[in-house]
């Protein structure tokens, strides 16, 4: 079993340099069925996720301590493992300050016909949402309320986006996700029984007015123009959670998870 | 009333474009007392909160529509307003894009003594919180969530940091700040009758659990190590959100945001 990395990469114009460099396009990530994680914690997590690398580049001039362990971890997954110089990995690394650790893995996503939907699931649906981080943010929350699934409408930035699979910090690999556009949606939604609540400040109900005990959907709309015509029009309930302030927004990933904490109140409240 | 602006500075090197670069600095920032607002929405924001510039740069080139009811308004206020040309005010500006707005307005920060008490006060108080997007974060979510104050201990960041009023949407004007080393701020509390509570994993308690229905503080941690020993000592209660998940934490910035619509919830109860 080959635990010991190929001869070093030290150009930056090597092909393999390139090919990562590729790989910050979504065509690309796309086309290749693919995408990046790096850094280790990130890595660490997807790895644990149970996630199969295809290729490990480390820089060991960047990474703290002994990196043999890890690279042994995912060579025995089938990753091919490349030692890359510091000039060269910074050049494929796409975060400012890179810790040496980055892997092509195979796309994130799930069909959306494969998501779970048995016992008491709780689907967070983003509608629209553009900023990675926000994306990356919801889906850390995620991770930790025990959401079952989150999910993509109309797309504008995917789930393999290097910047929302670090600023999940590697829950994109521990939640299921999948996108689809709003027609695909709704003819999923039909017949599982779930309540649909729209997030919107045009409602006079609040979030701690509705139910959100039972099989759930909440929906989060993008940043500058909230959620579509469609899927208001398609929600159970829309909700609103209180503001007395000036600012006439919270951001999206704020809202998604206040919202989502609260459904896990009232279901912990249920099954108490 | 003067409110035609000056002549348009076009140079690079021009004095005031190299004070206002000057101003991305923590220590100059408080030497003069000042600090920063750049976009259109954060100054609206400032001039409604009542919030007086000193100085007002404008490009024409940068921002949309007319600029001259937001140049009289902030003329009117007192400032000396300015024309920047398109490469000056790149020069000055911190975003990257900017929307061709920027000023110069008095210190944000008040004073732990003068901060309101009265009422059913719920404070935020944030524990060597580093992140400027956090810290903006964080007030965003307190200006809606009606908090009476927001206080930094031991702080790693300035509340007049620039990326922390454009994280904050502007809502560094209306919440009020203030920021005090530990010792000040056990100080403060004594005998202010506030339930202090400490978010931190160390515990078997839910936020959900606990009474936050009265005068409250909120005690977040930084990015990296929470909550120094020190002010967990000091407060009345530990609590935590429930964890489900692979990762092993939430963004500070969720963790204060979840726990202040708790305390939102539970006093719209009790008042019901």
């Amino acid at each position: 079993m080959p635990t010991d990395p190929r001869d070093e990469i030290t150009s930056v114009t090597n092909p393999r340099v390139k090919a990562l460099v590729a790989l910050r396009r979504r065509r690309i990530r796309q086309d290749q069925g693919v995408t990046l994680v790096e850094g280790y914690e990130e890595l660490d997590l997807a790895l644990t996720a149970g996630v199969r690398p295809t290729e490990l580049y480390v820089c060991p001039d960047l990474s703290a301590g002994d990196p043999r362990a890890v690279e042994a971890r995912a060579a025995e997954l089938g990753a091919a493992v490349f030692r890359l110089s510091r000039p060269a990995f910074e050049k494929a690394a796409y975060r400012e300050g890179p810790d040496g650790w980055l892997a092509v893995v195979p796309d994130v996503e799930t069909d959306l016909a494969d998501l779970p939907t048995t016992g008491n699931p709780l689907f967070v649906v983003c509608g629209g949402v553009e900023k990675p981080g926000n994306l990356g943010s919801i889906l850390r929350t995620a991770d930790a309320a025990g959401v079952t699934a989150v999910i993509s409408v109309d797309p504008v930035t995917d789930w393999g986006n290097p910047n929302v699979v670090r600023a999940s910090k590697g829950a994109v690999f521990s939640v299921p996700v999948a996108s689809c556009d709003t027609a695909a949606f709704l003819d999923w939604l039909t017949g599982r029984g779930l309540t649909v609540v729209a997030t919107t400040p045009d409602t006079e109900t609040y979030v701690t007015g509705l139910d959100l005990s039972g099989p759930t959907a909440v929906l989060v709309g993008s940043e500058k123009y909230g959620l579509s015509a469609d899927l208001l029009t398609h929600a159970d309930a829309r909700a609103k959670l209180p503001m007395f302030g000036r600012v006439d927004s919270l951001n999206v990933a704020v809202t998604a998870a206040v919202v989502t904490y609260e459904c896990v109140r009232q279901r912990m409240a249920a099954d108490s």
